[in-house]
């Protein structure tokens, strides 16, 4: 156990922003509401999965719907909180602990904001060690856990209940309510024991954000290139540099959908990539060669400011450099390619490590 | 208590198509599952309010959703079952007996369904004393009781439980839950006692069904004209005998909308009823001039055969006798016509009882 305070969630913020892959909405509204509630209540636990006992009921407390709404509509701090209590009476047991079901975005933030109002420790753990759109894209959907019995909650304390036969169905039936509370809800989901979050989770997520984002900020105050620290943490790799040059962006069957051109620049001159957006940047080409593709990890970064940026953030003109991140060994098995591969984002091309990919790179 | 039988359901279904005023769905099918539910399971029991203790515990049990959706992908009948079943575990209490929140239409028997399957008693009680097509449109919420907590469900037992502040939030977040279950869903809704059903319920409303729907078949045997044995038992109103010569429908924000013109016949020639539809008849006018408006109900029946048409029914060229019957006194206080009344649903006209119009017209 060890404690959380301010400069731990600035810097658990940053490295999730990278970590959300542009997706998962930015931490920035999390993080002050993390810090408030840390000034408010004190430091906040965090537990190792191993502090956890195998029959303790542990749930994730997130945000549900469109980050964007998040940003125009901030939480009260109350959603989260209304939802785990329902849940909590529902299923007559009380919560030992809360985790993030994502670590990468502004998700990260939420589980922190829960623990504090309720008293409850955070587990270093969460169900992607990055950010997917789907309530079915977790290491623990991967092991046959469900997300229900989950709900969501608003502000006033309106509340669903939804327990369905398979998650996806709880994914459709979740999206449609939380259109209904104005875009974005708070969400108690992925009631499980400390056992199944010991074996199914992704393990120690928080602080491989935390040092990521401490990374960044030491580089910055030492005046090195925090991009190169970053991915020296990150077992990163820097996939291109240049200047943001075309946008296309549209918002499609509730995907924000687009494409980013940029063109190469220090070292990339002549060269252009293209990146592929649903919500995460899912797919990088350089001159039409393939760098890095989902579930691997591909992040913005503004080069003047070495801060992640999320899809919405990109903007014409921008400095920046594009970094590939291996993602978890879970997602590169056949059943974890199967809903996060190119294949299922309806990309025609084959999943190959982005490792594998740099060092054909290499070869050139 | 009595019980019901073929016959019985039979009786009710055809006067519940009068007292759907146009809407709530052809009860049909639903008349259909019922009887074959007393094929399997024996009689239904039906209670008057009187016989269900003050404390006991009640639930409404009915169909949410399109009614068209409902003809084309009818019940298989576990919906309602799941439904109450999830909202009995979640209030740890056991249900003493079911009722329609609508005696209007296809949820005029959906509870008798429910009722067999479960073996429970049904009500002879319901929110509306007609059909309406929002769940706070009960004399239940007239008086300060709640839909929820409720249960959707469908088929394969994808259940969702909604508590909410108030009855319009859960009627917002249901319509959209359903929409995702495939636009119709078993419903499990206000919970109540048997003491709140006492005070606030419209009693022996399944009886008032039933004796129209007997005194139509009575006539038919007897060979009477059917349309006027039933306005003697439901107190009503002959409005106009004619033509359908236009038929105007359109779905609008969720709704079916529409107009119907009738040109007059048998005493009624050189005159035109128009009716306004809102998924139910809402206002009908005779040479523009008002002759009866919601919440009064207006149903259309057919010439030949002396059975009520939906709204979805109503055909050119068809033949039909339109009545109006006036609608439960708790619909004229002035709560009741602020959520019922010809204003809410958008009609520039001061509601006037059906039988006050109809004075005016004697005296012409």
């Amino acid at each position: 156990m060890r404690l959380l305070g301010k400069q731990e969630i600035e810097d658990i913020a940053k490295g999730s922003t990278l970590l959300g892959a542009g997706g998962g909405g930015d931490p920035h509204i999390g993080m002050l509401m993390a810090i408030q509630a840390v000034e408010e209540y004190g430091p906040i636990q965090l537990l190792t999965v191993d502090e956890v006992p195998d029959d303790a009921f542990v749930v994730s407390s997130a945000g549900f719907g469109a980050p964007t709404i998040f940003v125009e509509k901030p939480f009260g701090g109350l959603e989260t909180k209304h939802a785990m209590t329902v849940l909590e009476q529902h299923m007559g047991k009380e919560v030992f602990a809360t985790f993030p079901i994502e670590a990468g975005g502004a998700n990260s933030m939420l589980p922190l904001v829960t623990a504090a109002q309720l008293g409850l420790p955070v587990v270093d753990v969460d169900g992607m060690g990055r950010a997917f759109p789907l309530l079915q894209l977790t290491s623990f959907y991967l092991d046959g856990l469900t997300a229900t019995p989950m709900v969501l909650a608003d502000e006033q304390a309106n509340t669903t209940l939804i327990d369905t036969v398979d998650t996806p169905w709880a994914e459709r039936i979740a999206r449609s309510v939380t259109i209904q509370l104005g875009g974005a809800a708070g969400c108690a989901v992925y009631p499980m024991t400390g056992k199944n979050l010991k074996e199914s989770g992704i393990l120690n997520v928080l602080t491989y954000a935390e040092e990521i984002g401490r990374a960044a900020r030491l580089a910055k105050e030492a005046n090195v290139d925090p991009v190169q620290e970053v991915l020296k943490v990150a077992n990163g790799f820097e996939l291109f540099r240049g200047k943001v040059v075309d946008v296309d962006r549209r918002t499609d069957d509730g995907w924000a959908k687009g494409a980013v051109k940029i063109e190469g620049l220090f070292g990339y001159q002549g060269q252009q990539m293209e990146l592929r957006v649903q919500n995460e940047n899912m797919l990088a080409k350089v001159d039409n060669r393939l760098v890095c593709v989902t579930p691997d990890l591909i992040s913005v970064i503004d080069a003047e400011t070495g801060v992640a940026i999320t899809t919405e953030g990109v903007r014409y003109g921008m400095r920046v450099v594009v970094v590939g991140i291996p993602c978890h060994p879970k997602w590169r098995t056949a059943k974890g390619l199967e809903i996060s591969g190119p294949d299922y984002f309806g990309y025609d091309v084959a999943y190959t490590p982005v490792e594998e990919l740099m060092k054909g790179r290499d070869l050139k």
